[in-house]
């Protein structure tokens, strides 16, 4: 990464700004977007220079292949305040190099480092004062790229156009959360792009989700679309299982994320001495354990929710509910990964990167 | 369906045309779009009145769920122009019900008949002269939904937007299709959302088949992700496969789209008194039959192509070379179906709609 990169940013300055018309204290999360947002063009085969600009809608032709063929991939970041009004970021890298990966899977041109993390630094310099102190807030970073290139004809663009929005958060998910185990639909086939941040891996999940939603459930916990047998992921959270005191949690597959705040917790926990293990979960043995009373908790993980402690879990039309525990895991792991983001905690792993 | 419903378009016409500029002899699929559009906008509940305006690129927001979560289906029709300059759709029904289908998969609103249909018509009575008359010649009509509501909540949207555009179109393929049987990747999910005709299917495609195009091969058959053991369909179009002088083809399921030309295809054979059996195609049946020479052919059969020839295959790094027969059946379904669809052959099914 060139430091100089940044004199090669265009920034057109908004001029006012929307922050004082915006309640803090009361956020939806994803609704408010920031003034500016960083735009970079890919045109047949050459990154131009990045443009900061006031965030606003943009053209783009009916035959876009973003439209028809679901060139779409993202990534989801936070920055966070410390109480030297410093902003911070947290393993960029990680998001750098997976939007990359998903970029290759999805046929797309890879962003440069100069645009994709040196654009984000200067983005948020700009946007400084949407980034609130305290745990809990955040400014949520959303890189995202996007074929612009025209034609209907199923091959991969010509043109790209990457992106970066950013919306000011408090936590994701509010109350209490129940999930149902897939048995019929699933998210990602065995070669297919369940790895990639893939637009396209969303919108398959969201017609199941509103049935579970129609049942009173929240999420649902994806298992393996051939024999539904091994749990995977959770809608936008990768996820953790508590038997008696070990942690157990999928391995990352062509199937499922390779996420950034799994990986943490999973260092997290072995740095506690919480026993982690890294395998194929099977719905069966979770089934056993919440029946022989030795399920203790189960978790998601992600950016956006952090970590999001499950208070039950439907299977076969059979609800399981729970223990409501004293000392879950869960809130432990989320209060020591949050200190870290917040620079509350030190920062023993070098994950915390300052802008 | 209302008769009076093109009374409630609201059409801005074009201060003029493109069509002069056109070289219809040499068009590229997909690659010219014609001088109007339709676009017709869901907004919280209630789709409002269609318009027919000039095409042209559209604003939208930077955080339109579309270019997140993928919430985006189209479908693939065709008009025709016969020899009396009456325009033809073929089976437009067929296009309509799987729209809504495919909306309903992904959690979109369903698209109202007057809407799609009469839209249609009344874009197509616009667009007549960019319709031309001969076998081969078609207008390639491609009705599309896409979520234009914002934020970046991974939740469906509350706002849409339907449209259609025509681009005037020859053959889909041209030149030999040689063709990969697919041994890792794939291109859908049991319980995901092959069956639809969703843009997110297609971005799964685009890198193995840009690995098989590096290798010299056109298009991927896919097969089952689970087991990797039976042929289920090629990039944009269905297959057959026909041993000794029995047609075969994979049952329609989640997986794999219910193609009208391929459902078309078979109604035709079964009238040309042509064996047909739908049924799972194993992978080793294909490979058997090749070795023992009776695999006499493979085609693909799709909107854009109609029928495709597959005039051979890879599969474990071995090439399987198709022999080239005199009066191969795709050829013979491919005249007879073009014949009905341009209104030169008799239509004793009923496929044909006069706009």
């Amino acid at each position: 990464m060139s430091n100089n990169a940044t004199e090669d940013i265009v920034i057109n300055r908004a001029e006012s700004t929307k922050i004082d018309a915006v309640n803090f204290d009361n956020l939806v999360f994803g609704e408010i977007f920031t003034d500016h947002m960083l735009i970079c063009d890919y045109k047949q085969g050459v990154w131009e220079k990045p443009i900061i600009q006031p965030y606003a809608p943009f053209l783009i032709d009916p035959s876009a292949k973003v439209f028809h063929y679901g060139q779409a991939i993202f990534e989801g970041m936070k920055a966070y305040k410390d109480d030297n009004e410093d902003v911070w970021l947290f393993r960029p890298e990680e998001n750098y190099n997976r939007f990359n990966k998903s970029a290759k899977r999805l046929a797309m041109p890879e962003v440069p480092e100069s645009v994709f993390m040196d654009g984000m630094k200067k983005l948020l310099e700009i946007e400084k004062e949407w980034v609130k102190k305290g745990i809990g807030n955040s400014l949520y970073i959303r890189p995202f790229m996007i074929a612009t290139g025209p034609g209907v004809i199923a091959a991969p663009a010509k043109f790209y156009r990457f992106m970066i929005i950013l919306s000011p958060a408090k936590a994701y998910y509010s109350g209490e959360v129940k999930v149902i185990i897939a048995e019929h639909f699933s998210r990602a086939a065995n070669g297919g792009i369940g790895a990639a941040k893939a637009a396209g891996n969303y919108s398959a999940q969201f017609y199941p989700t509103k049935l579970a939603n129609e049942m009173g459930f929240q999420q649902i916990i994806w298992t393996d679309d051939a024999t539904h047998s091994k749990l995977e992921e959770a809608g936008t959270m990768n996820v953790f299982f508590r038997i008696n005191d070990t942690l157990y949690t999928a391995p990352t597959s062509e199937r499922i994320l390779d996420g950034v705040t799994r990986k943490s917790l999973i260092d997290l926990a072995k740095r506690e001495n919480i026993n982690v293990e890294v395998r194929p979960v099977l719905v069966e043995e979770v089934i056993a354990a919440a029946e022989n009373g030795t399920l203790q908790e189960v978790f998601g993980a992600g950016t956006a929710a952090v970590v999001n402690p499950i208070v039950g879990f439907s299977y076969k039309e059979k609800y399981y509910e729970l223990p409501k525990l004293d000392n879950p895991i869960a809130l432990d792991l989320k209060k020591k990964l949050t200190a870290i983001q917040h620079k509350v905690a030190k920062d023993t792993f070098g994950w915390t990167v300052k802008i």
